[in-house]
């Protein structure tokens, strides 16, 4: 079992992500703190080749110190656009035939595992701030919740790692149909 | 969709957390050099109730400012053991009939979505540093590799995210089997 080198993992330029098809999943990150968690959502929705991150409120946004750190140049291959407010950025997405969940732990909410059966073609999420969770005003636009499940003492994931584990899920769905 | 109160979401206390049954996932931490990373491991490994986290050779262990600050809490739930490196985990390891994974990118390694598919009983799986990966000595030991397919620029996630997506990968397939 030997490690691939660089050359062998066929990393994309620049100008071939930008050309590359996404899979069409984009992650609204709505009053997120840390620019670091910003970053880390950059690293992943490159990896998984998504379509687009969305920022609202008073989260980070490129060019941004602590974003770059832990996005690692993938704030320069993911497209984004920014969005004074969640509804702004909902209206944007309702506009383009998106469907909008938020991951949030809320009554009737979809469990992960069962969401990517259901087959949505265009899909959102809003991933909310880190003490407080998503806006209810926010949720309340959306077409849905989606949880992950969670079964310890915190039932409370890091923002970034729960946004890894929902656009995983999407690009596993993708990767079973073909 | 109403956001559900602490008193809603069924947090285990820490005695409730330490009698639950846990899943037979280990995560091994090689020569991590972020606490950060480490404590975020912590918190997933909480919500996923898997049974111990391994620390070998240089990963920051508990009690460490850095873990409690992201760990919140977790590090006082999760059941971990420090090894001096990951040969003397791996022997410790293999000794109680598991089976062990490097999470790399590495020649004929398994991608994830079809590893799930596999049906170990007792894995466990190896995260190495930020920069240089497992340690190639290490990936010799192990009974196989695993990947998580990337598409992007970077190839390359953050080792707490990458830690989330395989732990979620495991529970999830004990719901599907439930």
């Amino acid at each position: 079992m030997r490690k691939l080198s660089m050359d062998e993992l066929n990393r994309k330029t620049i100008d071939e992500f930008k050309d590359a098809e996404k899979i069409p999943v984009i992650a609204v990150l709505e009053n997120i703190r840390s620019a670091y968690n910003v970053g880390s959502v950059f690293r992943s929705a490159d990896a998984f080749l998504i379509e687009s991150i969305y920022i609202t409120g008073y989260t980070a946004k490129p060019p941004h110190k602590e974003i770059a750190k832990t996005a690692l140049g993938a704030q320069d291959t993911v497209e984004w656009k920014y969005f004074e407010n969640s509804k702004i950025a909902i209206d944007n997405l309702k506009k383009n035939n998106f469907k909008i969940f938020a991951v949030e732990q809320v009554a009737n909410s979809i469990s992960l595992e069962k969401f990517s059966e259901m087959n949505f073609h265009k899909v959102a999420f809003v991933f909310g701030n880190e003490v407080s969770g998503v806006e209810q005003q926010t949720i309340s636009l959306c077409n849905g919740s989606i949880e992950i499940p969670q079964f310890g003492m915190k039932h409370s994931l890091n923002i970034s790692v729960a946004a890894g584990i929902v656009l995983w899920e999407m690009i596993r769905t993708q990767l079973k149909k073909t």
